[in-house]
């Protein structure tokens, strides 16, 4: 049992809300959660370069200590895998490959409320114009890294029995680059989902490009998204950011928008200004101030507010300052 | 991860339970649970007398397997925390100012069916005449100890953005001291209801003290509670105890009592005759016979029994024999 | 915290599965999973020959990371023992004396699509007619290994406070022999259940025999089980399998029937074969084929395909293929 591991983050904020116009304006101080998580993890030397491996992890929430899914505890990945020079392929419930490339273009580190997800990522109901986050019954192969180069590559299985059959099945691959100041990551994916009127499954797709560049002292990052869907418009995404060393802290800020073609008001932007302090590697004091700005037919959520009082009423428009403790064991 | 720990409590129980009179009386034997738990905790030294901590800890049921909670998994405590010597600050969901004091001064350390929460916690429903035990979304100060004294403040945030807006708010302070063979705590606590009609939230107020003088040999115990509640009466409880080493064993004893000021039949208290025999520091064996006494318009449940039955009828006495184990790890 | 032990399997397969005949035939391609579990697990030396030990075990599903039970956290035993030379007494929720000889008498080692289970093991709803897994609320002793010799009883309580008060309760035996090639184990039921009309409760009594013999590289395996049920024809339930080992890998064949006593198209029958490869103590991968037969009037389920699809339509036959690893830590 050498490499078998217990682990976990705690994220935890107090969180000033404000949700601006329609219907009201009002304002709410909240003890909010962020991304938190446990979980167990190892690994086993099988001889001749050959290694097996598994994840099992479940989020939850610090300010309640409810679990993050009422039915699939393990809702952060739960899979087994298999290694060696050729790369490893991971069986079970996995993240997609555009995930990845979000955790290295964030300059919020998919946290606090300038997180890249808020736009970005499909989020139920109506809200699919995104990349997805994490895909049940997949398969999934992963590179090595070849002179900077790593791939992705999976395939998520509908398990449908009656027709059309294909509803649910996910397709994605991805390709990433890394060399010196430079990343650079793009994915592509498919989503077949239930059309309507019920019919031939439609396809959402989504094409994810991510890079960053680290100038020194400064660092850029930049993202683009595009989703399209059939018998619907197509959608569009950016993010552009920067991060900037301050002693043992960080400045933040970043600015991201998605909207619908020719949909008018179908336009959400999040600027936001944030500041991280690390008080050792496994624990960090941060600050933040994010500005969610929903268009007339947009009613996007700003995270981890979204959390306590659901998404704002369509053009509403919410701001939020955070001050919160990260700590991982 | 020096200070990481994996640890727990299984507590299971033989427990024959008698309900008498009103409907029916009926004898029934179970396998019961008390208090059982798992959880994960850990501290990290950050320097300069900082540190950080945390602990995650979910309940559950040793007779069947169930958590103690469908959708609150950390149902015991979930929360992050700073300390130094200030004292620390802890946020999440946890343990109230009143419910550290009621853990010393009960003679049957909240086990077992002489347990002092039996009458005095808040229990859902309108079994609200009595202390908190757990908050979610709380901040807390807990002071380091300063010459045998030590104090907890807590608030907890209603979140509420619709009126009334203090529905849910949660404030309370506590102050324990500690000196030779005395310990005292006294605590006092304010939770925002909604009224009935609604309108403004009604103010749910519990004072508590607690104390406990070792005699050498034989060890006292004294609980006193009274709760005030906006347009209601009045409602007062309390616990006399004691506690007698015998070997590697000790007797346990109390009486508790508690009831609604005027109102005719809102008596319940509980008899409780004990015995816990430590096999180590780790596993203990124990008996205890309880009786509650029901008045006519009291509906009491005594725990654990309450947990497989539900609470006895109304006027309906319940008496309880059982023998258990108690193991942590 | 000497013997304290975090540990688990994760299972995990590509399962292309055939439902032939009505209502359609049908062939689907899962990612499955198979017996998966994390736990907890420990033991305490109490000094003069005696222990304490528990066991906290979890099941979930890896293709999704859905946890087994949505009430029952711990679904897989939550117990603590204690023990010594006289054998052990264990109280919470635990296997049946019938379950270990499962364990030991089926090739398939009740996993992948041969498993004994599929045919003998109560399964909610109609499906009654066999041994039952997990009892909850029980008192269980589990005598020392005396000469081969070793046996179990169990009984688990009704806890039953209206008529009929023993619906519910579990009562059952077992006798287990181990010398040299040879395994042999009986064990004996009674559960009591709701009779329909209501009224007095019913019997649902099953017995089962199972026995191995290692004939040095081919090991025999056999089974049988018996199931009366008041007012209902009795049950009756076979299995005859054998294990082969070829290098680090064994095959496994098996073929297991159970039908009702005079009720015509009530056969179902399971054909498997199987290849077993160790890739070290902890990870093996696996493949098998299993053919379910089902009478005309029968409609027993294929695992782990019944895990997504459900049970097939009444006479409907399944056959699947799979492939897949399974990894201890």
């Amino acid at each position: 049992q050498s490499n078998l591991q217990l682990y976990g983050r705690l994220d935890v904020v107090v969180d000033s809300v404000r949700f601006k116009g329609t219907p009201n304006s009002v304002s709410v101080t909240d003890l909010s959660t962020d991304t938190s998580y446990w979980g167990v993890r190892g690994r086993e030397d099988l001889g001749a370069g050959l290694k097996a491996f598994f994840k099992l992890e479940s989020g939850f929430s610090v300010d309640t200590g409810a679990q993050g899914s009422a039915t699939q505890f393990f809702n952060r990945e739960a899979y087994v895998g298999m290694g060696g020079n050729f790369g490893s392929v991971q069986l079970g419930s996995q993240y997609t490959p555009a995930l990845w490339i979000t955790t290295k273009v964030d300059p919020f580190q998919r946290s606090a409320n300038g997180a890249i997800f808020n736009l970005m990522q499909q989020n139920g109901g109506n809200r699919q114009r995104g990349y997805l986050l994490l895909q049940n019954n997949a398969l999934q192969y992963v590179s090595p890294d070849v002179k900077g180069f790593s791939a992705r590559a999976m395939l998520g299985l509908s398990e449908q029995t009656a027709a059309p059959r294909d509803v649910g099945e996910f397709r994605s691959a991805s390709i990433e680059y890394s060399q010196g100041a430079f990343y650079g990551g793009f994915s592509i994916e498919d989503l077949k989902i239930a059309s309507t009127p019920a019919g031939a499954a439609w396809s959402n797709k989504t094409v994810t490009l991510g890079a960053t560049y680290d100038l020194r002292t400064v660092k850029l990052y930049g993202y683009l998204l595009k989703n399209t869907l059939t018998n619907s418009r197509d959608a569009e995404g950016y993010m552009l950011g920067l991060t900037y060393p301050v002693g043992a802290g960080t400045v933040r800020a970043s600015y991201s928008a998605r909207e619908v073609d020719g949909i008018a008001g179908s336009k959400a932007s999040v600027m936001a200004l944030g500041y991280t302090y690390d008080l050792s590697k496994r624990t960090t004091l941060y600050t933040s101030y994010a500005l969610l700005d929903n268009g007339a037919a947009s009613n996007m959520g700003l995270w981890p507010s979204s959390k306590t009082h659901g998404l704002p009423a369509t053009g509403q428009d919410v701001r939020s300052i955070e001050a919160g403790i990260r700590h991982f064991f």
